[in-house]
Order: C-alpha cells, then sequence, then structure tokens
C-alpha cells in the first residue's frame, strides 16, 4: 500500500425501511485478490429504493443493516497481496458482483447466474454508499481520464442494457420497441441505438420523458394512452420491456412480428397472464436478464468513443449525509439518474 | 403423365362441425411447380380432431367444406409442366405447406412464418383425407423402400420435434423434460434422444402413456400427481410442453435450471399466468414452434437410419369412409397414431 | 403497364476482353414475377473490370457477349402479370441476383449459395450497364426519395460490407481490423462502424486512401510497410480482408486475438498457406462472403439514417458511351466510386 | 485428510528426448482450492509420443525434466483447506487444465483459451505419469461405478471429439467426414455420432482402421488411395481432420457443401495452401479446436448412457516402469489407446 489510508470510514446504512443512518465503520481491508477503492460516485437505482422503501425485493429481504447502492465508481487506494502495485491510483468502474470461480454457470461464461453470487447491495452483502469499497481486482476497470467519475459509476446501468441488446440479437437494422422512458429504458435506447438498431420505439406515458428519449436514441415516440401499441402493426424485432407495467408488456408483445424477442428488464408485477398461442404462432421468444456479464470493456468503449452519453443523465448530486434524499429524489419523473458522491 | 389418372376421386369432407361426408370429387391438377400424389397414408392429428369437433382452432375457422389431414404420404402420379417426369412414380412424404417465395420470412429461411401461408388442412386449403393430393414439387421428399408409408406419413409430426429439439437447442448430454406423453410428446422424446440428450424425463397423468414412453426415450417417467415436478430441483436444460395443460407449464418453468428453455408445442389454454421474475432472475427462454422449417431430410434420415421409430407408433388404420372413427379413436389414452389409408 | 416503354433500348456489350459497344438491342420483357426497371445509375466494381480485362474470374469464362454492371438503381416502367400495377413508377434498388426459389440453400435462407444463381453481369446472365434490364419484383427495393440515385446503387457493394459484418459477428464494442482502403474496405468499415465496432484500424499501402478511410469509420489507420501488423500485439476480434494480398491474409490472421474470426473479402492469390497451428491453438475462424442474402432492408436502413455515406463515395460519372473509361478510371487509387449513368 | 498418503511416491521423468525415467518424488500437497489424487488410469496421447521423441511441439519447448501423460483418472486421497473433505475417496475423472480464473477468455467461457493457461504435460508443469497428482477440485469430476478408471481417464480425448463435434455445430441428421482413424478420428466419430450424425464417413490408409471405424460410428469408410474424396460430390456438412496428412486437408475441404464448416484438429504440417476463392464462394468455415472448455458433464454422461464406448478402445496396459515402451507402442497403426496404471 501506498496511499494513506484512515481505520475508518462513514458509510450509509440501511436500519429499517425508511432509515437511513450514517455510522462509522472500519474500513474494509481487501483480500488477496481484491482491491480497495476509494468511492468517487454512486447512481441511485430503482432496487436501491425499492430496498429502502419495502425493505425487500422478491425473495431478497433486508434483515440486517444494510449498505446500498450498487452503481458505483473510484480510485484505487490500496491491493491485496496478489494484485500488482501498480493498480494503486487507479480511477476504476467497479462491476459489482462475485460469483464463484468454479460453478459450471461460472465456467460456461454466465457468471450472472452463479448460485453462488455475492451482489452489492443485495442482503447481506454491502454496496457502495460508503467511503471505500473492496472489489475483486479484475472487476475493478481502468477508465481513461476522459471518462468522468459520474459516468464511470453509470458503467453498471448501462451494462444492464448491453446485456439486454445482446440477449435481444440487436444488430444493425433492427427494429426495436422500448417500453419506459426512465433511466433503464434511456440506457436501453442508447445501447440500442450503439448496437446498430435503425428504428427504435420509445413509449412512456410522460410527455417530458417521451421528448427526452429523442436525444438518447429514439427515432419515434408513443404515448400508451393514446397510441394503440398492439394494433399498430409494429412488427418490430425487438420489444425491452423497462417499464414494469402489465399493459406495456403485453402490448409489446403484440407488436413483435414473426421470430421476435422481448426482453423482460423492468421490475413489475410478480406474474403476467401472457398469450401462448401468439407466442406460439409468431415463434415469439420471451426472456430476461439477471444483471450482466462480460459487459464492462464494451460499457467502457462505448462511452470513450462517445457511442453513449451518460453524463448529460446525471440530474443531481448528494454526500452521504443525504442519501435518503437521493433515493427519493430519484422517484420523480423529472429525474433520470441521480449519484451519491461520498467525497463531497 | 405416364400413369392413369382418373378425373375424380373420393375425398373425406368435413361440412359442418361433427359431419364427415365422403364426396366424388375431381382429381386435382398439379400447377408448373406441382406433382400429383395418390395419397398412401395420412396421419390423423389432433388439431384435425379439434376442426372435427370445434370447428375452428383460435382464429381459423371453417366456415366451408373443408378436407381434414395433413400427415401425408403417397406416390407421385403426374408432374406438372415444370417438373421432370422421372419424378413419376417415387413414394414420397409429404411437407404439407405451400409459402410465398418471396415474402421476407421465406427469404430468410423461415418460411413456416410467411405471412402467405397456404398450409394443408387449414381453412381454406383442403388436406389429404382424398385419393389425390397437389403439393409444389421440392416438398414431395422421395422416401427409401426400407420406409413404408405409414412412416413416410409420420415425418409430418416428427418434424414438428425437431423443430422443437432445433429451437431448445438440445444436443449432445442436454438434459430435457417433456410433459405429455401423447404421439407429439412421444416424437419430441425421440427427436430429443436423436439430437443426443442423455437425460429425457416425460411426466404423463397416464400410466401406460409414461410406461410406453420409455420406449422411445425417456430415461424416467413422472407423474404429474405424485411427483412435485417444480420442486424436484432438476435444473434441467430443455423443457418441452407437449400437453396443453397449464399445471405442466407453469411446472416444467419452474423446473428450468439457469439459462433454460421452454418450448411450447402443446395447445392449451389461450392465456397462462407466468412467474415474470422467475423468467428473469434465470435468464430462461420461452418460446414455442410453429410447424416446422427445413426439417424433411433430417426426419427422413433420422428414421432411415433407425434413431427414430415411426413405425411401431401406428396403432390402427381406417378407410376413407371411417375417418370420424379413426378421428375419434385417436383421443383414447391407449393410441398414439391412427392412420387413414384412401387405398384401403 | 403505364408508360411508354420503347421497344429497343441502348446497351454497353462486351465483345471480347478490352473491347466495349454500344448496341441497340430489344428492351427485355418482364417475367410474370419480374419488373422492368429504367436504370438511372450503376456502380463499376472491380468484378467488371477483372472480366473487360481478363475475360474471365476464375472458373466463370465470358464466352459471348455479355453486359457488364450489377450495382444498379432505376425506377420500375413496367411489370409482369404478377405484380401489382402499384410498383409502377417506383425507384428502386436491384439485388441484382435470381436464385432457384427451391434448392435447400434458398429454403434454408441463404440463396447466396443457391447452386442455381442467376446473377447480373455473370456469364451468361447480361448485367445493367444497359437502358433497362428486368429483375424479380421482390428483388426491386423501394427507395426513399431521400437517397440518391447513385446511393441507390451503392447498396449492391454496401451488402456485401454487411454480409461480411454479419459472418465476423461484429457487434457494439468490436475490435476490427481491414486490410485495404479501397471501396470495400471503406464499405467494409462503414459497416463495421454501423454494427457498432468501436475499434477500426485500416491498413493500405496508399497515403490517400489511409486518410480518406478515417472519414468512413477508421479510429487508426496503418501502412504495411513500416507497421509491423503481425506482430504489434493487436488481438483483434475481427479481421475484414478486403485487398486480396496475400502479406495482407497473413498478417491480419496473426493480429486476430483468441477466438477471432477474419473474412476473406477481396479476390486475390487463388491459393495461400496458412498457418495451421495458430489457427488451431487461438481457434481461430477463417471465413469468406459470397455475395449476400438478406441484406437489402438493413442497407437501405443504414443509408436512410445516415449511419452509412454512399454518396460521397462517387467520385465520377460516365455514360453508356464511356463505360471502358469508367472501368479503367475505377482502378486509380483515388477513384473510389465511377458510376455509369444510362440516362446522361 | 483422512487417509494416509506417503511422501514421496514415483513419478515417470522425460530427461531429455527418448530418455525416461523413474524417480522418487515428494507427493505433491494439493493448495486450498485442489485435491490430491492417486492416479489409477492415464492414456497414452500422441503429443506425449511428440514430446518423448522429439522434445517439443512447436514453441512447447522441454527444456527442464518433465512428467509426462495427461488424460488421468484416480482417487481423491487429500483435499485442500477450502475443499469439502467428503470429497476423499471419490473416484474421479480429471481435466488436465488450470487457467486463470480472472482473464477475460476465462470470463466469457472459453478457459481453453485463457493466456495464462498451466496444463498437464505441457512445459513447465508436469502431468499424470506418476502416482499422484493433484487438480483444482471442481476439474476432478466425480464418476460413477459404472464408468472404469480407464474409461474415466479417457473423458479427456473424448472432450476433444466434443469440443470439435460442438464448433463443428453438428447436430441430428448432419453428415460428416472424418479423416484419420487414429484414436482421435475414433472418438471424433463416436462425438459425431451421440451429437446426432446419421452420415459418417471416415477415410484413413489402414484398411484395419477403415474396419474398426465401422464400430465407432463410421456408417461408410473412404481410402485415400482410392477413392476420390475431393470429387465424389459429397457435400457435407462438416468436415473433421484428424489425421494431420495435408493432402487429407486438402480433400475434405473440397468435399465440403456450401456453408460447411472444417475443424482442423490433428497435428500436421505447419503451413497448408489452401485454396481461397473455394473457402469464399462456398462460404466455408475452417477453424480448429484447442483443447476443449466445459465438456466433462457431457462426456461422463454420454459414457454413463452408452452412447459412446470407450473401454473398447483400450489395446494394452503398462506400469510407470514402462511409460516408454508404452509410448512406443501407440504409435503402431494397430493400437487405438495404451493406459499406463500406475498402480500396477
Amino acid at each position: 500500500m501506498s496511499e494513506t489510508v484512515p481505520d475508518t470510514m462513514r458509510a450509509s446504512v440501511l436500519i429499517e425501511p425508511g432509515t437511513l443512518v450514517v455510522e462509522e465503520r472500519p474500513v474494509p481491508r481487501p483480500d488477496r485478490d481484491e482491491v480497495l477503492v476509494k468511492v468517487s460516485s454512486v447512481g441511485v437505482c430503482g432496487s436501491d429504493v425499492h430496498y429502502f422503501q419495502e425493505g425487500r425485493i422478491g425473495d431478497f429481504v433486508v434483515d440486517a443493516p444494510l449498505v446500498l447502492g450498487h452503481e458505483a465508481a473510484g480510485r484505487i487506494v490500496a491491493v491485496g497481496a496478489d494484485v500488482p502495485e501498480s493498480r494503486i491510483g487507479r480511477r476504476v468502474s467497479i462491476e459489482p458482483q462475485h460469483p464463484s470461480a468454479t460453478s459450471p454457470q461460472t465456467l460456461s461464461g454466465r457468471y450472472n447466474l452463479c448460485p453462488h453470487m455475492r451482489f452489492f447491495a443485495t442482503p447481506p452483502v454491502d454496496g457502495a454508499f460508503a467511503e471505500y469499497v473492496t472489489i475483486q481486482s479484475h472487476f475493478a476497470f481502468d477508465v481513461p481520464d476522459s471518462i468522468s467519475d459520474d459516468a464511470a459509476a453509470l458503467m453498471e446501468p448501462l451494462s444492464v442494457g448491453i446485456a439486454a441488446a445482446h440477449k435481444a440479437g440487436i444488430t444493425a437494422g433492427s427494429r426495436v420497441l422500448i417500453a419506459g422512458a426512465g433511466p433503464i429504458g434511456i440506457l436501453a435506447a442508447q445501447a440500442a441505438r450503439a448496437f446498430g438498431a435503425t428504428e427504435i420505439l420509445v413509449s412512456d406515458l410522460d410527455e417530458n420523458r417521451r421528448a427526452q428519449s429523442r436525444e438518447y436514441g429514439a427515432t419515434s415516440v408513443l404515448d400508451p394512452r393514446t397510441d394503440d401499441i398492439a394494433g399498430l402493426g409494429l412488427d418490430v424485432d425487438v420489444f425491452l420491456e423497462c417499464s414494469g407495467a402489465t399493459p406495456a408488456v403485453l402490448s409489446g408483445l403484440a407488436a413483435l412480428g414473426p421470430g421476435g424477442r422481448m426482453v423482460l428488464i423492468g421490475m413489475g408485477a410478480d406474474e403476467v397472464s401472457l398469450p401462448i398461442p401468439v407466442i406460439q404462432n409468431r415463434e415469439l421468444v420471451v426472456t430476461g436478464v439477471f444483471r450482466y456479464a462480460n459487459t464492462w470493456p464494451t460499457a467502457i468503449d462505448l462511452v470513450r468513443t462517445g457511442r453513449v452519453d451518460l453524463d448529460s443523465m446525471v440530474t443531481g448530486h448528494h454526500d452521504l449525509d443525504h442519501v435518503a434524499e437521493a433515493l427519493i429524489e430519484s422517484t420523480r419523473p423529472a429525474v433520470l439518474k441521480t449519484i451519491v458522491s461520498p467525497g463531497l
């Protein structure tokens, strides 16, 4: 270690639903294959809000104090025994997962499906609303100076868009429908554009969000209240569901052409009644993405080359003492991405 | 034409739901690119029964007299102007579809999804419960003498199994669950075995069907009333749904491991309520097959080489005057495949 | 037919290697499924030059008078019996192939590999250096007014780039090396960019071509005489060989990282000595493209949306009386695309 | 550790080309994530012979004493700190590789291409011609009692066949040509059969090997001296090159139909002159396999279910004092697989 690291740090801890407290905690020590990162920016995600408000997401229940936040970037300040010291000082974007190295899923390149996964801000693993975090060295990706701290943090939600674009098989000339123009929908639109889609239709109930989506790749926008998305005969190749709204799931499925693919990204109802004969007769594909694997190099390249713009999506910053405000703010339609900056 | 073909023929015609009448009709004349086939064997399919009993399948409504039957084989007795006369005399298996040659779906190899499809025994296109039918020459596939007329007819339902195995990505070592041990389930099991699956679990309510499935590839059988298929932790790679039963759809989906694929083959409820977070968190793939494309050469090869056994699946024969009996018989659990032989 | 079409037309005919003569010929009549197109623009391709100078390309030998030219656009002036009259008047880009509708290759979506292919300007099939040509209706693609005649003609070579990008699996974030910055190399670079490649390295012996390639997607350029392409450790994902030069084939292969893919596009030596252990130890993929299939909709979309720029590639126009000049001009390094405009 | 393990063991060490000496060496100690395996069977591979006779394979040079042997099975007798003790006593098949857990290749499921690979019997890593070896726990795969020690060892070369079948896309109905009926060719034939190939043509110069191949899946055999493999118009889907002979590479490539795939498995000439226009005009795919990844579960399943027969391929056994004899014996055409049994 070449840099002075304090013994303790400040962390924003979820004590119970609705209650966040800043605690003084020991700075974590990196394991042999880990690095210690001084956190610069952490994006606020809908799942953070969900844990904050509900204390659970499906089967994942917060039953002990938990640090939220998993869209993180920072600077390496210390390294574990097996990591070259030359990494100290590097500005990095964090891929916030720790799969087993030896599960069949990991060995076949789908480590996001590893049953032994430990993931930031998912009980019982602490996240990044703190001054320092540790991560395996290979999941701390160097970013060039041209990429800001905030953009480095937002590689995480961009990775969801990239994973969805891969899963959907988006390529040059694809025609894509996206439901929901919130942060994930916007990132999905940017990913679709970067993968070569030439028609990107974005639907959202909110007029401002619809208008905004045009700056991020939408070639047309739809209002689900006035446009009959199911009945327009869109025949799109791909439908990326980012709203979690059941009507959106159904109208998007109906808008798919023969062999079309729907990727479920948004969180919504636990069950949706799907029209089986439609899936059969058009040989539609219904699937979802669970986080991502092997997306960071692509995410960084897309941002570095200007194919994707993350900085303009940031609508506000808060310090560690105002994480609750950041979480609540991020639920407003006018907000795309709120950042928590522990160093503020 | 080198063979004497009569002017008229007998055909079994569906007049209204439940009423079949044998009519004397003109023998059809082959178009330039077609052949005229003297029909030897026609398998009875569940969809024939459906049309017979209900007069419709979903949006396809029988509103004029219709000849049923689409699993057909026979002998070429005449050819259209553009077809070599050398084809006369050939024993053939019929792929009973006529897509447009120029739709985007056809041009990209998915002609089964062509919106201009004309398909045997699908209103308003007549099928094969008749002495003669016409078909485009390239959809009348030569079969070797070692393949019986009945087996030649059953290339059609086997093709559904092959299409499903392709769609499901079954390969050597795949672990496959199949719901339903009726004719389609048995053919799916045979296809799965031929594609290299090493574990083939077949579920059915009927004990005899379960037992029988072991002769066609099942390595284990399950009784949905006593085996908790969803809860066994099967973690299969593939689920082929051949029962149409909603509980089977749900338990099979739950039995899929990470990245598993469900192919919906059976006809059942118009809507099924699916657990979206399960599809997302395991990145499951839900899809269906609509008939088949480019399967006949494989089907014939699998039967010719003994990888698939069709003859032993035939449980009865009827002549054109007893098509109604054949249709009704085919609904009995003990029956796998009933054949209509127009020449009997 | 709603438009006056003359009985005869002018066509530039290759009589023998090096000799082109403008002849008065009957205007062809469209078959039932064809349209008659009044030709507006025809791009000059290296293969036209090859036939002009050598009288053959490999096994394809010009042994009778032949009209060259296969990159064509125009306006529909008459239709065959089975084509809707509403097509008359449409500005179209021509996909200059006529496969059999029933070969296994066509039925499986690879009609470019159909053994019964008839292709423009490939002996004995006439091409488009003429006032009128016929083509199957579905291979005459409508273009919007925003796309020029020249750009409509150049959908053909762009399609080669698109086919290569597909074959190479280029996607967002791909790192691509391209050898040769002639017209095909430039179109390959544009296609790679449109498919999402974030690093596009272009090599060429000619300094001007290298510089020019930067306007069409190249992120870096290489001079094969001074840059050790094989030894730079580039580890690219994809190598698109557009030069036909044997040293370029070898250095590009060496530049591929593990699992990298080389697509051979350029015409060059009949045999190249390849390092087998390198292919094995890195599991490289070596393949080629033969024309294209199902690319026109994508090509038109990419040009319509500005993802690909064809107009700026046009460096000169000639009329039917100066096709020889057009062919010779197109061999100059400073020339990208020469157009023959029969209407000039 | 629950079993008595001695401090030293016997190992057959290659001192210099042609010279093997049995040395007394310390029994290796398993790392935290490793197991110690008492070796029961080790198959002899052509690469062992190559190192023994030449002291090198391409860039891999034996410049220090080396233990050969990498097709190994045995019983776990001790475990590292992080491995459950319950593994002690298990009969296992060894996947003899140790990739980095964090390279991009490993993370994307292609760990065989990891640049930091340490592989058994590849300088400077010792192999399995010894009484004990260590291996990471997850690369020691449990085998059921129905699988013999020899068969457990031969999962390794079978994995090469499985990897090649995957790479070649062999599926039900594939038509496959295999050059060379030595052990790798026979295992490739068995893999092709298990993947569903219905036509498997095997060529070999040796009549006995040709005859023998029929027992392992060959549906026809070819003699390269009398059969014009290139000229027969075979139009196969897949060519698996297992001979290393340049004429076989060329005739097999010529035997591929449109879109056909050649997988180079055998070791032969460093360079082969390939016909580029043939690769282009038929869009052939030329590639190779470098070992394997994620094949063991499939290999074990195929042997367990009788789809592949390994035991009958074993033609002789030797103890550790006769490894040189085993290596020399394995070069005889009549020999398929020679086994070294350290416990004999």
